[in-house]
């Protein structure tokens, strides 16, 4: 490759050398590394197993959104792996150190996506691993302002099935999203764009990546919690713009059969922040630009 | 660490230029690599979506066993994640590679596991990733002599579910095994040493790292392989023992309430070979012990 010739900016990469309370800290547990070159053991464990933990936080103008929720969203998924508990200050400042590097060599785009990655690092050390890692996040206007094609796909899983089978590892972030990531690829073989997963009983879940938001009358559901899915940062934050606007916000099981009457139904995410979807199972849903419009900049200003 | 101190045999590492058809074959595609240095971007697919797929080969005596079928199975694997086609003539003449190269080093133990694993690459190259790893196999000898104690544990989804999911990605071996490592983390917390996985429908899966074979009677059952499951290399060639021996083989659904009154219950897989269960959900099992020292000489022997 050559040097000077790539308009997209460099990621910016931050190795931690004490990602866990496992492993010893000396000076800040964390340092700047050179991201075009590998840090990683074809023997890690997150490589080999998936067996490991992310977050992805976006920075908006700079600013990490968010970040308390991510990374305490990040410490309950470690502790539903049995990994060791990680340093949330270490994580804090790694994160800011990231975007830190990134501004001092003015390749902090006005929106950027932030991975935190742990790993139970490479197999029979007992040592974790973890980075964080940079880079813009890809061009959302369209997707944002125009929605996306959405098919339902079956998780497969009944709705309450996170409570009595913990080993399934379902609501916490792991990096074992083979499946998610299939199901992507299915939903573009099939005029779609993203997916909402529905439970084996027919609840709606949540998506590959991001969480659901179906406007119904005077209401705004998402699914609970307690049903196989991950708290929401940014379903957080959409339900106090909701809220703000008049509307009540709820949380309760959502069948599948209630989506083709929504008045309104979003997908939200860390870096997308918010799309509307517009076509469901190759139908054509109201989609509410203004209501689109307001929310999106409310989740591009908020500061938490 | 000191050079020379550890009485473990150094792995044994070769990397694939050409894991697919995808990439440009130059040479013979691929070339042997320290296996004490990163050689693995922190984004590859592999390590942070766990997007990719693996075998474990068991190499006895230095020979490769059922190396055919796991080139097979890999293949089978890449279609269902729609990874390009691996090419198998590269990663056989890697995986022999791998073996030779133990041997010329004098560190080939009477058996080894090699591990293939090809990735989805880096994120936005298109490029694959593949590895061959070969590696000692731990002490086998207790558990293969006095078995193990088992818990069965609901995977949540019907029996019937790779049919009619195919973005579940069930009977595909990828790298998002973090399920598999939290339930045998949750058997080692409960008093048992591994786990059959049970459909949400009472049907009999698998193990997470093995197939499950139950003698009732005259018969040796082992569940189907569209149920959800990995087509078991070892088991195949366990069934060649068991029909040898006067027993009829069958590939039947197999109920989780027939285990308990089963005459023999065995897990395979390719480095383990296999090993009997004792203990299946905190209940002692019948072990017969010299059908399982015969199944065992049958399984270390052949070669295929």
């Amino acid at each position: 490759m050559l040097a000077g010739v790539s308009t997209v900016p460099a990621p910016v990469l931050v190795l931690l050398s004490a990602p866990t309370e496992n492993e010893p800290l000396d000076g800040t547990g964390f340092a700047p590394a050179d991201p075009t070159v590998p840090h990683l053991d074809v023997n890690d464990l997150g490589a080999v197993r998936g067996d490991g933990i992310f977050e992805t936080i976006g920075v908006m103008d700079g600013r990490p959104q968010a970040l308390d929720a991510h990374l305490l969203r990040f410490a309950r998924s470690a502790a539903q792996l049995d990994l060791p508990a990680p340093r949330l200050d270490v994580w804090r400042a790694a994160v800011l150190a990231a975007i830190e590097t990134a501004r001092t060599a003015g390749t902090l785009g006005p929106e950027v996506g932030v991975k935190t990655v742990l790993t139970r690092g490479v197999e029979g050390t007992g040592v974790a691993t973890g980075w964080v890692r940079l880079a813009p996040a890809p061009d959302l206007d369209a997707s944002r302002r125009d929605g996306v094609r959405v098919l339902t796909l079956d998780r497969g899983f009944p709705a309450d099935v996170a409570q009595r089978a913990p080993w399934l590892l379902q609501g916490a972030k792991t990096l074992s999203y083979a499946v998610n990531m299939a199901a992507l690829r299915y939903a573009h073989g099939h005029d779609a764009d993203d997916v909402i997963f529905v439970s084996a009983d027919g609840a709606v879940l949540e998506g590959p990546t991001a969480n659901v938001l179906a406007r119904i009358g005077d209401e705004v559901v998402t699914p609970p919690t307690d049903q196989a899915i991950l708290p929401g940062t940014t379903q957080a934050r959409a339900f106090d713009f909701f809220a703000g606007r008049g509307l009540r916000t709820v949380e309760r099981r959502l069948e599948a059969a209630e989506l083709a009457g929504a008045d309104g139904l979003w997908l939200t995410s860390s870096v997308r922040l918010v799309v509307p979807v517009r076509i469901l199972d190759g139908v054509a849903c109201a989609v509410d630009v203004e209501l689109t419009r307001g929310l999106l900049a409310h989740l591009r200003a908020v500061t938490d």
